[in-house]
């Protein structure tokens, strides 16, 4: 029996409040309205981004509301106007999104989409600026468009990507956002040519994810840069080759990666969020060529700073969104890579969890153990 | 009767002291040694850097010293060791050499040269530490091993660039330098696409020479910017098609750009030597894709300062040294496009003096007159 046009009564988790576990409630979820697909979430994992609006330090809190923006799922039901997709379609739903007609999405270079680039304050859908999620009547607030800690969620067509029906998808729900981050960083904009050298600030799952970048793309060094030293045996298994822990010496990184380099690495990747790390991975980078890429979030008050002539000496800095991936328009190949066995994902999977004990996964992350914890949903 | 291998006794222009007019002298110049080249300069024009280190505000003086680094000529005569070029050729020596072998000339992308990369300090040629120049045996200095306010001079073979011998060079002489710069940093690194909106920051002879680089490329707005409201008649003739004063707005000129443009250009260059200008330079650029381009040689002190997000946002911020171009692979190239009536020069040559009134064109740039002021060697 068909549950398109229905409300579906469906388990989400629901954050109720700042920094408390999310309890699991019977939740309604509305129809999908013009423009919107109604997914089957079947797997989902945990990254920073939720953990951050869970605890809301620094930002309004918006409660109760469903957490959650890396997933896999199957189309159940689409909305007036989308037909791109229909029910059956394997998707991956995206914080981020492509209209496919603003100047943004017109442009070969950008990503960040007029109509759909990420807007964390927003809880409700734009069609008509109310919330498909309900207890009882009482509306729940979603979060990045996604809310995938829902058996059931509501997400704009332009935040969906159809992909390979084959793809597992407890593995490539991943590719929702850290991991294309930081692969998209290193193969789409800092673009290592083969033999070159890279270095990787931050070893989070982001910064294994550009290293991972590195290594498809035939880097000769990886040097890997963290204040961790515990993330150093992890990232062996990344390709990353050399480590350098900024604290082990007493002048500036960016001075340690030249003498190493004999002036320079080729490329560098910022995947920390650390102001004094953008800096370094900048001036990192050999004159003449060098390429540095940052990817990590700052805090608000943040200035980048560096003396022009490194500038001057040739070097290009970058920053990237999401990778440089347009989510429908380019994630698809992504996970076609991984079915090529291309890029490798499972070794980003360290954990895994039923949907009754998703709490166990903000606990991994906040012990900083492992690097995404998978929640099945079905289990 | 040939000279080669003789000492050659001719006029130069001497600077003696910091700040006092040239004086034309009787110099000798001597042969040129391994991998050096002697050249008969017929044209030579001035540009801000000469003007700078006979002021030498800020630098160790060096004293007495034969200034000039913009020019055309012809070889007399060659060095042992020299094999791409012979006497007769014409060409144009650069302040900035390409040796072919150091790892900045095999890279694609980079000028950089380490053996000549420009060094204003030096006063003597790399093979032997002397200098080719002395009046009654005492050593005169060079100035960026091209000196060419002589009418014969030694430069390294790595700093001369071979050019059509058709190719005018009381015009193409400008070529040397400025031009160059400011044209190289749009259609090499900037690289509008057709259509593309692009803003000059600096309407002096490198900003109109990147202006004419937007002309080329198809631009469809040059917005230029100056703080000079005299500029903005001049830059007419160079494609310049809408002007911003920063002093007329009461809010950063970034703003005011964006505003003109629905969020920004889609690609700046700054072509000032003002911190202020490079940072309002790389803000103005449109979130997504835009591109800017730093030319201008900024104070030592300046640091170069933005929020990330600017970046993280897909903004590329670049800078660049002689346009990017390699001497003496590229600059016959960029010959060829005066040629070919692509690049227009003969508006950048607003004066032209005899050689003995080479004093003239101190004034002239002094007083901010014109663009390029030509001295003719024979007259
Ligand atoms: N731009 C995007 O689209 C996007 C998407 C997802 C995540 N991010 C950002 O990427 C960054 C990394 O995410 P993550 O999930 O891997 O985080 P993470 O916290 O797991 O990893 C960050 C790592 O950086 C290290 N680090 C911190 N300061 C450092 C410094 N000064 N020098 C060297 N190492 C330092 C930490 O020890 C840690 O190992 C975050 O800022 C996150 O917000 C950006
Ligand atoms: N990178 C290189 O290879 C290279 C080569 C030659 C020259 N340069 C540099 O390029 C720059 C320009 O050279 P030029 O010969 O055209 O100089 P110029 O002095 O003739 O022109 C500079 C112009 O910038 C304007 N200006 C100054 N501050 C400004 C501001 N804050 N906003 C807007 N406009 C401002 C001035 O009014 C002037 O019109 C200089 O810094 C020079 O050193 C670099
Ligand atoms: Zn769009
Ligand atoms: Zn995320
Ligand atoms: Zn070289
Ligand atoms: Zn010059």
């Amino acid at each position: 029996m068909s549950t398109a046009g229905q409300v579906i009564r469906c388990k989400a988790a629901v954050a109720w409040e700042s920094g408390k576990p999310l309890s699991i409630e019977e939740v309604e979820v509305a129809p999908p309205q013009k423009d919107e697909v109604r997914i089957k979430i079947l797997f989902t994992s945990l990254c920073h981004t939720d953990v951050y609006f869970w605890d809301s330090k620094g930002q309004n809190p918006l409660f109760p509301r469903i957490l959650g923006h890396e997933a896999g799922g199957i189309v159940e039901s689409v909305g007036e106007g989308v037909t791109d997709l229909k029910p059956g379609d394997h998707v991956l739903p995206i914080f981020t999104g492509e209209c496919k007609e603003c100047p943004h999405c017109l442009s070969e270079e950008s990503n960040m989409c007029d109509l759909l680039r990420i807007n964390t304050d927003r809880g409700e859908m734009i069609n008509d600026g109310k919330s498909r999620f309900s207890i009882n009547g009482k509306p729940i607030y979603h979060f990045l468009g996604t809310s995938t800690f829902s058996e059931y969620t509501v997400v704009h067509v332009g935040q969906v990507a159809k992909i390979n029906p084959e793809a597992p998808l407890d593995k490539v729900c991943v590719l929702s956002c850290g991991m294309s981050t930081g692969f998209g960083a290193t193969v789409n904009v800092a673009k290592p040519k083969k033999g070159q050298s890279v270095a990787i600030f931050g070893l989070g799952a982001v910064g294994l994810a550009a290293a991972e970048g590195a290594r498809v793309s035939g880097a000769s060094r990886i040097i890997g840069v963290d204040l961790n030293p515990s993330r150093f045996e992890l990232a062996k298994n990344f390709g990353v080759t050399e480590f350098v822990n900024p604290k082990d010496h007493n002048k500036p990184v960016q001075e340690v990666i030249a003498e190493m380099t004999g002036g320079g690495v080729d490329r560098s990747v910022e995947c920390t969020g650390s102001i004094q790390a953008m800096i370094s991975a900048f001036e990192c980078v050999h004159d003449g060529w060098g390429v540095a890429v940052l990817v990590g979030v700052p805090n608000k008050d943040d200035a980048f700073k560096t003396h022009p002539v490194n500038l001057l000496n040739e070097r290009t800095l970058k920053g990237t969104f999401f990778g440089n991936y347009k989510p429908r328009t380019d994630i698809p190949a992504v996970v076609e890579r991984y079915m090529n066995k291309e890029l490798e994902l499972d070794k980003f999977i360290t954990h895994s969890v039923p949907f009754s004990e998703i709490n166990k996964a903000f606990e991994y992350m906040l012990a900083g153990e492992g690097l995404r914890c998978v929640i099945r949903m079905d289990a």
